[in-house]
């Protein structure tokens, strides 16, 4: 079976930290007052049930359940309300990092951007400026077992502040993709085990994870 | 006067902190173990001639001259060999910096990837692999006046050790540009500038500063 990306490419993928409150405590971090921004490579981005490697360089890798914002239109230096209005859809992410070398490198640009760190989908719901964002909720598995479970009405900051913030920094174009933060519960991810990502009414992505096989050379 | 990106917009820019041991120092940095990496997104490219926009969030701006790498090839888990052999062209590239946001966030998405942050060009020097890229010389000039200068051999980490790196992690694809650090004596920027990258032998690269217009929304 062939499973694709809900949506093109994006141009870039926007990632928050540190957006929920009991998951900045999990970390020991204190709540930024201003959203915390970072960028994972398009290069990282596999579909629903296609594998998770884990790089043989880290001895320990995480799931993040986040929920994905995909844009419709390009948004430079927006009000909230225009970022709202900009929303094609949502749709599930996994953050997978490498919390080892997060900690060790400082920048997050290796722990986060590994190949096959970012399974999207399944699905991209299509959401009009009716529909009540508040309301979605995130929830990570492991293997069938709850790990995380957050809704987005408890994020430090909404997602109309997210994108207006970022359009305020960097234009974002149609299709690029914003993941706004995973709730606390965050945990080790092994070969074998299958992570989940759902957001009830969107659908759920699910991944195996597994030891990286030998390079083809 | 229409000017043009030297190379079709690349899936992503990773860039290279503290390859210079000049440079480590002047910001009072140790060198790195391994090659320091984070991204810069595509959104701010702009060409040779373009104006630099100095964010009104930021109170001390910088240039970065460097030496950009634009990939020919597709490079995953790739031996330095394959990677210079991988090597499309190099062009100038202005990195450029808003230092304090840089020092206030910890990760550096927002202090170096606002609009217009990223100059590249004027022109792609197209290098096959007899050309000797640690001879090339990078020069850094404000309204004439030499700020940086660096050449390639005295880098940290070589070229192709930063790509074979850089694949470990993220499979690079055709015209992927790779940023290779700066040399030292980087410096304020200030609005009526003009800023040069200069690579003997590819071209300069020149930008005026700006405060940026009035958001015409």
């Amino acid at each position: 079976m062939v499973t694709f990306l809900p949506v093109p490419i994006p141009s870039k993928i926007v990632c928050v930290g540190r957006n929920y409150a009991d998951h900045a405590k999990e970390l020991g971090n204190v709540l930024p007052t201003e959203p915390l921004l970072f960028l994972k490579p398009p290069s990282a981005l596999i579909p629903h049930a296609a594998p998770i490697h884990l790089p043989a360089v880290s001895q320990h890798v995480e799931h993040e359940a986040e929920l994905g914002v995909v844009l419709g239109k390009t948004l430079h230096q927006a009000s909230e309300a225009e970022a709202r209005a900009a929303i094609l859809g949502i749709t599930c992410v996994n953050d997978v990092t490498a919390r080892d070398l997060q900690k060790r490198d400082g920048q997050w640009t290796r722990a986060k951007g590994f190949d096959t760190f970012c399974p999207v989908g399944p699905h991209m719901l299509l959401v009009d400026v009716t529909c009540d964002l508040d309301a979605f909720e995130i929830l990570g598995r492991v293997n069938g077992a709850l790990r995380q479970h957050g809704v987005v009405r408890e994020m430090h900051f909404s997602i109309p502040r997210l994108l207006s913030y970022i359009s305020s920094i960097m234009t974002l174009y149609p299709h690029d993709l914003v993941a706004t933060g995973t709730p606390a519960g965050v945990g080790p991810l092994h070969a074998g085990d299958q992570v989940e990502v759902e957001i009830p009414g969107v659908g759920t992505l699910s991944n195996p994870v597994i030891h990286p096989p030998e390079t083809s050379r």
